[in-house]
């Protein structure tokens, strides 16, 4: 184990700089005492660096990002309206060529309704539950065209790849995870009666690999279906693991049930540990109150956790989960008047 | 405008023939008096019936289907665990396919929560929205393969196909309904900035489409983003637009908050008249509670009442409408302990 810690650094747009602000208060202060030397370096990417330069990723910024060991992720994105930027450019230029390169292949997103949190459901239960996105593949390969675009002959494809190897890996890392856990139970999601072929490869995979784990039990749902539990049972789902898209789609739903994307971290995961691993807040940049310190850092600050827990700092993500926690059961949701900073200090101050 | 109404049947398995035959019920009744004389043909498809023959749709019970006005349809499918049948042979050779060889490209879904019904969410609101799921092409038009199947070098593949054809027309239907409505707005919900090919193509018709509509106003969500507002703030949606898939998984979550979909209707509506539509509760066959009465025909008489206002008896339609709100309003939900027949026999009674 190296003595230091190299964290790259991308606030991104909008709200993005002001809760990673939060998000190292927190990892630096997380960090002191397990023996590591925290080194930060920011780097400039996003929707407001191509405006200015033109550019989205070079291919000299990826490679001086493969050099960390991790990397912090607030959000990028212009303003839905916005038609300076061509739409979707950022994502996928910058966001998902930054899961592809990197192997990102487990997009893991955990949902929790922490005590104190008042979800949209009336009854919700007890909902703590991950989700095991798959990150480098299905629809989300960009591969697809048009042809004969603007005339009435148009037809637009989209074509979702899905690969033994890029299911298998998600799939098993889905029962390690479930293995860890108390209830230990896998649920596919996915829509093999009507995608036929990608489904099937799923379904078998999940089969083949579930023999391996033998104390892990496994169900399937189609992924409508899923949708309905995630509203009317959230308290069913132990581990999730589906598809890039329908991971997209379910973790979203995740994150409103447990009180709003405010909260909800998340990790693109390289689990082979061939290149470094990317965590990020769920949520988007959401440029409507970006710099006027309103968005909650919690989010950003439980997705250091997660990179904490990634580096192997596990005691230290305990800490700091235990500090939001705290401090989440003291808020009054309805009346939280705090700002970015005063939240991402209460948690400091919990932690210490 | 001929005299006779002539009805295709189809109930199905699992609950479908319970509730279907709740929902004749109720169709007999509300033609009463309508000048129209009820012709009813019951077609017997589905699993029990391929178990039995071999057979999914042959081409002249689909030759035959076309001579009718139009189809009543339950539910079909085999228990999820059922081996015996092949795995979504069923719902793609028999459902998808009188769907898109009858062209039903308008999947139309009301979702409303009536009065008297509890939903899931802690602060419901009024929700009162149609979902115009385009219905002939997208990712369940079947297209894709796979290659070196079983082996660790396996590749699946999933083909949505999307056509300015079949989404203008769609576009087109869903800025028709809004028009129609008091609220007059559409929600087009996409994936844009990841399948950029289709996205596009969904986009710029929209686009192309609304000026003809100078008093519908529309705006965009990512699906995943539609989830978030579907959980927290439904009342936000008055017509959506969307394609086949991202359709499928919406209307279930809408018809979880809206109380279920034991009360979620559907029609797939061939709007050019070229082959007859198609109407069918949202909800599938249950076989875990089938043959027992415990399944709600209310689905079922609201996609009758669809069927009524697709064939020109919208004043009928209305009625069996009134007659399922006010039976609703009258429910106890938590302890309605009646029986399918004696829910269809409320309704009955409350349309007389
Ligand atoms: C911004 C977008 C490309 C991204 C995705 O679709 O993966 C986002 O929605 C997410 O979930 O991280
Ligand atoms: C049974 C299945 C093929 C079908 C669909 O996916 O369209 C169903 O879920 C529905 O929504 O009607």
């Amino acid at each position: 184990m190296s003595e230091s810690l190299n964290i790259a650094v991308i606030p991104g747009d909008g709200i993005g700089p002001e809760v990673i602000s939060e998000a190292v208060k927190v990892l630096k202060k997380a960090v002191e005492g397990t023996g590591k030397q925290l080194e930060l370096t920011d780097y400039k990417l996003g929707a407001e660096h191509w405006l200015a330069t033109g550019e989205t990723l070079p291919e000299e910024t990826l490679a001086a990002l493969r050099t960390h060991d991790a990397i912090l992720f607030g959000a990028v994105g212009a303003a839905p309206g916005d038609t300076s930027i061509p739409s979707g450019l950022i994502e996928r230029e910058l966001l998902l060529k930054l899961r592809f390169s990197l192997d990102h292949f487990v997009n893991l997103r955990p949902s929790k309704l922490y005590p104190g949190v008042p979800s949209p459901l009336a009854d919700p239960g007890e909902i703590d539950f991950i989700v095991v996105r798959e990150g480098t593949e299905g629809p989300y390969v960009g591969n697809g065209g048009v042809l004969r675009a603007g005339t009435p002959h148009e037809i637009a494809t989209e074509v979702s790849i899905n690969t033994s190897h890029g299911v298998e890996r998600v799939v098993r890392d889905a029962f390690r995870r479930a293995n860890d856990r108390e209830r230990k139970h896998v649920t596919l999601v996915h829509k093999h009666n009507v995608l036929v072929f990608a489904g099937h490869l799923w379904r078998r995979t999940v089969e083949a690999v579930a023999p391996e784990f033998p104390e892990v039990t496994h169900d399937y749902l189609h992924v409508d279906a899923a949708t309905i539990f995630m509203t009317t049972n959230p308290s069913r789902f132990d581990v999730i693991v589906t598809d890039n898209l329908f991971g997209d789609i379910l973790t979203d739903q995740a994150g409103a049930i447990t009180g709003g994307i405010g909260l909800a971290a998340s990790g693109n995961i390289n689990m082979d540990r061939t290149a470094p691993s990317m965590f990020e807040p769920v949520h988007g940049s959401a440029p409507d109150i970006a710099g006027q310190q309103k968005a909650d850092p919690t989010a950003a600050i439980l997705s250091a956790a997660l990179l904490l827990d990634h580096v192997g700092l596990s005691e230290a993500a305990r800490r700091v989960e235990a500090a939001v926690e705290s401090d989440i059961a003291s808020r009054d949701e309805m009346t939280d008047p705090r700002t970015t900073a005063e939240i991402g200090d209460a948690i400091l101050a919990a932690l210490a």
